[in-house]
């Protein structure tokens, strides 16, 4: 399971002057997809994820969107994610379409953290009971 | 049906360092709890509102909250929202809760308006066919 | 010092397709404005306050708001805020206005917090130290 | 003048639960910071652009950014933005720093548009008024 799909209706206060979703919201939804993709695969919230794994986060160090139509307040659109897991970063890729059709794609690079002895972030392989859980449907 | 209830997950991306709800997101969903409730009883979304009915938007004349238990990221919390008619206003309260325990209730004032022959949002009567919709189940 | 005057610009993102701001900006604001008070008063940022007093958040008891006349993109606002201390908690206003007009104004009740020896936060007496630098200007 | 540098603060209501900013928010402070450079070379806001102008938005096409170190509450950074224009799109690009730093970057590629009869969004030259304004210092 390294996939995920998931309805989201977006809101009026998700849109501009324009009467069209202002993009930064595009990136609140991708990121709750990725947490829910993880919520999926784990069966356990990016919250208890932080007590019950050796995981201090997942920063982004990169994202790429690609804007293709717009959508606005009342669709309900669909948000497929997936990823591929690196050593201690992986990739997600989210598509979003409105009634079949592709309106924003985007993909981004995270690394898995941990906390160190000090308390601060460093990077970290991503648990191998992680992986087997994406692995085993 | 004057009342409509719904889930609502709290988003990492809607907290604050302090890993609570930061409390503008409460206003974001109690905004999108009441478009909801008309949407349930009229069968449209806000968005075919516009198009379909003497609709201009209902601008807020004012808001109280109260905060009783912050909730976090991961949490599935249940929004309840009511509506009194006036003529041309209605109130709206929003009780949200956690496990069956209350954690913030609002109450809005908002005014239903319409253009004017200029374009200017002016308040406007409620509209009978819009009552009916939410007297009659 | 009971006050601070700040000048804040509304961007096309804080505005909904009404063209107007989308309401829960406004709290946004306000938050912001809140800690800008704090600041100018005792000279260190929120972040410094962490480190540097008895200090671990002021979370909100409840707020009221009214909207008097709505901003929109390009506008330069003034917000005015105010604060009243009590023991604990402390009560702050914000007026918010356009070339001299109100447009809305808010109240805060807030708590003055500490971490308790399980880390939990319990409210605590405002520290002399804060309410000193609040009088003498 | 081809380039703006701006300062901005980074709020506590900017950041996620791990103390620093919440990525989608870079989006926000981007997206105002186009808009502050046209207002600096046109010396009118975004919003005086749509009567003075022909101009009706300028829709992302796409958007590519890194995150080199985090920025938290309390923070003043930097954002230098340039610009590059095409015929009828151009190209941003926002540098965004803390104590000369580099902590965030990110290019934009925006279309400039029009109304058509119909009232739809299409494409159209940017206007040789606005090239002319960033030419001339």
């Amino acid at each position: 399971m390294l996939s995920n799909t998931r309805k989201v209706r977006i809101e009026w206060g998700d849109c501009d002057p324009a009467g069209i979703i202002y993009y930064p919201r595009y990136f609140e939804i991708f990121d709750a997809a990725t947490a829910a993709l993880f919520e999926r695969a784990l069966g356990i919230t990016k919250f208890q994820m932080f007590s019950k794994l050796e995981f201090a986060g997942w920063p982004l160090v990169n994202t790429h969107a690609r804007f293709l139509k717009p959508t606005r307040f009342g669709d309900d659109v669909t948000v497929e994610t997936t990823v591929k897991f690196g050593r201690s970063s992986f990739e997600i890729e989210h598509r979003l379409s409105l009634k079949g059709e592709l309106c924003a794609e985007c993909t981004e690079k995270r690394v898995w953290t941990v906390r160190d002895s000090q308390g601060q972030l460093k990077s970290h392989p991503v648990p191998d009971a992680v992986l087997a859980k994406f692995k085993s449907p």
